[in-house]
Parts: C-alpha cells; sequence; structure tokens
C-alpha cells in the first residue's frame, strides 16, 4: 500500500465529479467519467430495469414495433371536419397532452377553450363560456384518445376542419387541426374577434379549397416530402420554413384548379404562403400515425407518444395500452421575444412533441442549424442533440436523413429501458406560450422529456411481464 | 557536417512532396509543407504580383470596388422583353461566356442557336438556321455585354422574355432569360418542336403572368430571399429548390389576383412547381447586378464575370474595363446521370459561374450539405470548398450566411491577385451538358476556373498601372 502511494497515480473517476476536481486541485491527474446510476437513483425502476434489459420477449416486441413504425406510410389524404374523428361526440372539446380537469388546466388551455366554446356557439361571451367549461357540461378529453394531435393547447372542438392523414401501409388514420399563424391564435390562448373570424374563415374558405385540391391531387406522400424537408434546413417540429413552402409548391396548381372565387384563391395562398408553420400540424399527424402503428405491440417498451397539457408530461408506450405515464411539466429553455422573460412563460405544452417521438423536432436538429437562432444554442450543439439521442433510440430513420451527418437517419424509436438506463431525456424543440391566455408565443427554446415518466413506464413494463 | 547527420533528422519539406516522401520510406521524419510558387511558375505573372501585393492604389480600388459590391440591393422588378436589353438590335442572338465566332463554338451552343433561329422565325427548319448562323447574318454577342446572364448555352433572343433585376443601391439593371426546366431545353443544344412550344408557352403565358404578378407586388428584395435559401440548403447555382419554393410562396397570391384565365393558372403553377431550377436564372441577374456595382473601378483586382462559353473559360476584373481573359475550358469532374460518362460531356459551359463569382454557388457550398449526392464528395469536402475560397477573396458577404460555419458570411470577392499568389483555382459547381446539341443535361459536378485566366488579369493590371 505504501508502495502504491510512493508511485505516480492514475485515478479513473466514475459518477460524482468533485473527487476528480479534488484531486486536480491537488496536483494530480484523474480522469473524470460521466456516470449516474440508473433511474437517476430509484430503486424501483433500476431493479425493473435490470430484469427487463436483454429481456428475448422485449426485443422481439420492439423489434415488431420499431419494423412497424419504419413500415407507417403517411399520406395526406384531405379534409374532413372534426364530428368525424373516431368517438368526438356532443360537447366534447379535445385538448394536447394527458387527461386533466378544467380547474388545473394552464391558462393558454382555459383559453383556448373559451375560444373554442364561442366558436362553436354554445355560450355568448366569455364569461359564459368560462362558466359553461367550469360546469362540466363540456366534456374536454386528449385529442389523443381520438387519433388526433394539436400543437399548443391542441383544443379542437366538433366544427373545425382536421387534416386527414392516412398511413397506406396499416389502413389507420390520424389527425390534426389547422395552423392558425403566429401572433393572436386558439392554440396560445387567444380568444378575440380576429381569431374566431380566422377560425371560421378556416373552416369555411380554407378547408374546403385544401380538401378540394387534395382529392384532385389523391393525396399527398408525407414520407418524402418531410424527408426533402430535413434537407432543407427544417426539423418539422419548430422549423417548417421548407416543408411548408413545398407543401404549398405540391397544392398550387391543385388549388387554382379545384378552388372557387379568384378572391378567395388570393386569400388562401396569401394566408399559407404567410406561416412557416402551416405543416406544423400536418407534420404532428404524419408523426402521430407512423407511432400509432406502432402501439399495442405487448411486451414493447417503444414510446408511441409523449404529450403535454401545459401542468403535465406524459408519455404513452406500445406495450401499456392506453395508459399515461405522467410528470409534472418543465419549465422550457429558451430566446425570449423581446419585452418577455422565462417569469412570463408558461410551462411545456402541446402535442408537437409526437415530432420528437418519431425522431424528428429536437432528435433531427443537426438537419436545421439554423434553429439555433430560435431555441438557442450554436450549430455545434444542435449536432450533438442529434447524436446523443442515439443512446435512447431502437434505431434509425430509413428515410428521414441529416446531411450534416453524413445522411445518416435520425434516431427514432424512443425505448423507454434506455431512458432510465443512461438517464438522458428526450430532447424536444419547442415554442414557449405566455402562461395568460390569450397572449401568444413569446419564445422558442428547448426542453426534456422527464425521466420519471419513463421510470414509472419501465417499472409498469416489469409488473405487466410479471416480475421476472 | 558529420554529427548533424549523426543526430536524428526533423525535415520540412516546402513543395513537392516526393522529397519528403523519400526521406518517409528511408524510415525518416518529414513535415511537407504545401506550397507551390506563386502563378504556378508563370515568371511574368510572378513578377506582376509581386508588384501589386499591398500596392496602396490597388487596396483602395478594391476597398471600393468590395464596398459597392455589398451595397448592392437586387430588386426583382419584373420582366421584360429582350428587345429592351441595352445594345441587343436586328437579328442578334446572346450567347454565355466570352465572345466566339460560330465555326468554334461547342455543340450545345450550336444547337441552341438552331433553336432560336426556328423561335424567331428567321429560318423554316435547323438545316436552313444552322446555314443562316453560319453566314454571319446573325450576331452572336456574350449576353455579359448586354447587361445579362444565360446558364449553359445562355442564348436569349429578342423575343425571349427576360426577367428584370434592379440594383436600388446603383439604379443599374441586369437580366437573365426563364428557366425552362431539366431535360430537352434550349440552353442544352436541344431544338425539337416541344423545346420551342415550350419556349412560346413562356413568352405568352408565364412571362405575362410573372410579370403583372410582380407589378402588382411592386418587386420582390432578393438579398433577403436567397438568404434564406441559404439557411434551407440551397447554395442558389445548382440547388435552388428552396430558392424556387420561396419565390413561388412570394408569387402565389399576386398570381392568383393578376394572371388571366384559371387554366393558364394552373399551367403556371405547375410550371413553375416543377422545376426546382426555376429561381437559378433570377439568382443569376441577381449576382450579375451586385457585381457590375462593382465593376469599372480603375486599378482593382476584384473579379466581376467568370464565364464560360463551352470552349473557353474567361474572367472580367472591374479595374480592367470590358476586356476578357481567357483560358481552355475544362472538363467537370462530377457524377453522371445513369448511361452517360465523362467521354460525352461538353465542356464548362455557361454564365452560371457568375454566382460562384458573387460567393454563392460552389463559394456557399456549406450552406448546402445535400448537394454532394449531386455535384460528388462528402459534406466535409462542400465545408472544406467554403473555407478554402476564403483564401482567393477580400472578405465575406454581410447578408449571405453559412449555418454550417456557425453563421460566417460565405466568402466573395475574388482578388485576382490572391488567386495567382496561392494557386488556389475558385471552385464552381455546374450541371453537365452533353457534347452533342439537344441530349440535355447528363451530369453535375466540380470544376475550377483556370489561373492562366487570373495570371493574364494580374499581368493586364501591372501594364496597366505603369509596371512598378
Amino acid at each position: 500500500m505504501a508502495r502504491l502511494v510512493e508511485r505516480k497515480l492514475g485515478v479513473l473517476n466514475v459518477g460524482l465529479a468533485q473527487f476528480a476536481e479534488a484531486i486536480a486541485t491537488a496536483g494530480g491527474a484523474a480522469l473524470q467519467v460521466d456516470w449516474a446510476p440508473p433511474a437517476a437513483g430509484d430503486r424501483d425502476a433500476a431493479m425493473a430495469l435490470a430484469r427487463l434489459v436483454n429481456a428475448p420477449a422485449i426485443e422481439n416486441a420492439n423489434r415488431k414495433a420499431f419494423e412497424a413504425f419504419l413500415a407507417a406510410s403517411p399520406v395526406l389524404r384531405g379534409v374532413a371536419s372534426a364530428r368525424e374523428l373516431p368517438g368526438l361526440t356532443g360537447r366534447m372539446l379535445l385538448h394536447a397532452g394527458p387527461p386533466i380537469e378544467w380547474a388545473r388546466m394552464c391558462g393558454p388551455m382555459q383559453g383556448a377553450i373559451v375560444g373554442a366554446i364561442l366558436y362553436e356557439g354554445w355560450a355568448k361571451n366569455a364569461d359564459a363560456a368560462r362558466a359553461l367549461a367550469a360546469s362540466g357540461a363540456v366534456r374536454f378529453e386528449p385529442a389523443h384518445h381520438h387519433a388526433a394531435v394539436g400543437p399548443m393547447a391542441g383544443i379542437i372542438s366538433p366544427s373545425m376542419p382536421v387534416w386527414v392523414v392516412e398511413d397506406t401501409a396499416h389502413a389507420r388514420r390520424a389527425y390534426s387541426n389547422f395552423n392558425e399563424g403566429l401572433g393572436k391564435a386558439l392554440r396560445f390562448g387567444a380568444y378575440g374577434a380576429e381569431v374566431l373570424a380566422r377560425l371560421k374563415w378556416i373552416e369555411t374558405v380554407l378547408a374546403p379549397a385544401a380538401g378540394a385540391a387534395l382529392a384532385s391531387l389523391g393525396g399527398i406522400e408525407l414520407k418524402p416530402l418531410m424527408a426533402q424537408a430535413l434537407t432543407m434546413g427544417d426539423e418539422v417540429h419548430n422549423r417548417n420554413a421548407a416543408a411548408s413552402a413545398l407543401l404549398l409548391r405540391r397544392l398550387a396548381g391543385a388549388l387554382v384548379r379545384a378552388a372557387p372565387a379568384p378572391a378567395a384563391l388570393g386569400e388562401v395562398f396569401d394566408f399559407i404562403a404567410g406561416n412557416e408553420h402551416f405543416f406544423l400540424n400536418v407534420s404532428m399527424a404524419a408523426c402521430k400515425a407512423m407511432l400509432d402503428a406502432a402501439h399495442g405491440v405487448p411486451g414493447s417498451s417503444l414510446v408511441t407518444a409523449m404529450a403535454r397539457n401545459g401542468v403535465e408530461f406524459g408519455i404513452r408506450v406500445s406495450g401499456l395500452g392506453e395508459r399515461w405515464f405522467t410528470a409534472p411539466a418543465a419549465a422550457v429553455d429558451g430566446l425570449y421575444f423581446a419585452g418577455y422573460s422565462a417569469a412570463d412563460a408558461a410551462r411545456d405544452l402541446g402535442d408537437s412533441a409526437i415530432t420528437e417521438t418519431a425522431g424528428l423536432g429536437g432528435f433531427a436538429m443537426a438537419a436545421a442549424p439554423a434553429i439555433v437562432k430560435f431555441v438557442g444554442g450554436s450549430p455545434e450543439d444542435a449536432i450533438e442533440n442529434s447524436l446523443r439521442m442515439r443512446q435512447v433510440t431502437l434505431g434509425e430513420s430509413s428515410v428521414f436523413q441529416l446531411p450534416a451527418l453524413d445522411f445518416r437517419g435520425t434516431a427514432c424509436g424512443i425505448d423507454a429501458r434506455r431512458v432510465v438506463d443512461t438517464g438522458i431525456e428526450p430532447v424536444i424543440n419547442t415554442g414557449i406560450a405566455h402562461r395568460a391566455p390569450g397572449v401568444g408565443q413569446i419564445g422558442a427554446g428547448l426542453t426534456r422529456a422527464p425521466l420519471a415518466c419513463f421510470a414509472q413506464a419501465v417499472v409498469a413494463l416489469d409488473a405487466q411481464l410479471g416480475r421476472g
């Protein structure tokens, strides 16, 4: 022992960095290895994980689920009324994220519900709408329970038009509402007259024109369009500039032939051309369709949804049915528009993390170096995020390529086990809403899916498989 | 000396690598320094260069020329008939590159001239057109002599419509013809019935619609649009997918309101939407406008045009008036479409190297990693090309940024002295035409502006300044 200390020490320090720093301060050399206990020290999750790692039943289930995800072929088929959504009946409003009751909803979601009630004509003014919402006479259910997704508050009411995305490989549909553009918008909780007028215009002018154009085209294959957008600087969550322009390009000729009066047509083109986020909702429905194809494989730990209601973050897992695993929604670390700060921000909100669940958005940031001007960080950070997500996923996309990473596919197919094992929380690019209803977007940034959701899912999967 | 050889030798080898390799083969260590004599050993150019380096008159002239280049503000103002081009009169056809007579022209250029003669109705058939061209009854002049540029053969005839780009900072105009799309096209020397019919449709349907739309918009600022395209994977020479979609997006509403019958409108949208190179000619005219703003500054060694006629590569220099400095056009190193090889290729052709002259195209490849699938190489090569061009340029663009290089501006303002000094030839992304008229594009790749052009320019500038 004495001889050991006499020699020059080479220290390998695993875990807490302070020990290595102390040695360095004393003039010694220590190599620091980043390590944290699985499940951040959650003993139940760690024990469950130990039983689930390399379990053949789970590996086989994940292979099956991941193959179904890769095989999905979402096609933008047309436009429908939200009344056609499976299970949407009567006075029901759909919202983003896991289930939540009126009283606990965040400001933007309550504001959007007031707006939707006014838009539907169920109440005469905002006070009456608020009273109706609180009375229990309106049912609130997650959009995800009705094959749909919506950004931010994600409110979908029966009269709203929805995009119909059909996964032709599995004959299954997913839906999303129409993007209203930036500024005052229902999805941020605004419900003023101009917001309601725009929703009515979308319902009566834009949606029929888009529906007619899509009918004449027979649909638009979305994977090639999204893959092309990735080579054009989009990650198809927070940046949809290319995808929106490509969608307009695909629709233009058909819109001209199929649409009604020239005046309306000019408005339609101006609206689509003026909204770089126009494609976001289509992207979300496409991702939902791809992930629904992978849902319901018994034993699979593949994450098929990540969604936030502004209070809780929830995930769903292929082998765990309709259950949500939730944790408090995180704050978003980002850049704020002039005049706003983190103190004004709502918590993480919206179904749009379905894009990250499908290996896009934050997972595909390497495709979108320019997005760092919007969400913060450097282009190197963007590449680093895309690389790090390979540690929590089952594989790479066969179609979505990252030019900056020599055309490697995006990391996709989040494995709840790997998140728990590595402690690496899935990264999410997102907009930031003001905490008060109706102010709108005040910034954009990065956030992470809470580890606790994945730890619960791992415990539940272990329980379902009969605990070893 | 004996003691020197006894010791371990550390060899620094400058220039020819073989000496270093010999030492390495013998088991020694040698550090190789890349170096070549200025002007690749051209003694006259090297002597001229020695007198021109750091000459205050040239530095001042270059500063002035470069500032004018940066200050240029090209606006897509409208559409005109080529008859309105300055100096285009009677039976004159404009072509790409430096001056060349009919007999020496390459296949694609002769084919395009036959097509233009038929399109103008100056001859009844191809044989008669060829005879007319050879007779001397048609004048051939570089488009560059008439404030215009054209891709590949670059033929512009009096009846063709041209884009009007106005540099509002200097009240000066530049022009280009309309892009016909891929496949059989006049610019590749095709002159079949479908080519002529498409030219007539461009003249009678597309151009009036685009002109009316631009008139109602009052014009489109091109620098912001091109800068945005650089954040979307374009380098606005060989890749214009984003810029074309952005231009369509800007025009769409105005086209609907300004244009004629719905049937024609559908054709217009389909044509623009179906051609990812639609913006190329607009990009070229914008670059021409920026560079013309820098032309004519006495003493300036700034390169204001690089252009190829398929036989010769020519450059023009700000301080050297209307003179061209030429060398044989190079072959293009690239990827060929299925069924074609280098044996089928025409030499470097077209005015489109005006984009590289303005710091775009090959100089901005770092913005367009996906282009390597088209021109060859890896995304790393693309970044390397953009970095290397900083060694031959006067500065960086104030508006055109490269996200992958942490938003540094593109290298721009080619200094003929620096090209000669470093021996680094400006890189050019380009399409490859079949050597026979009418076959069309058979590939794309990289080529370089020949050093000899720059060496001649340096000698001429030295002579003009009175030789030291």
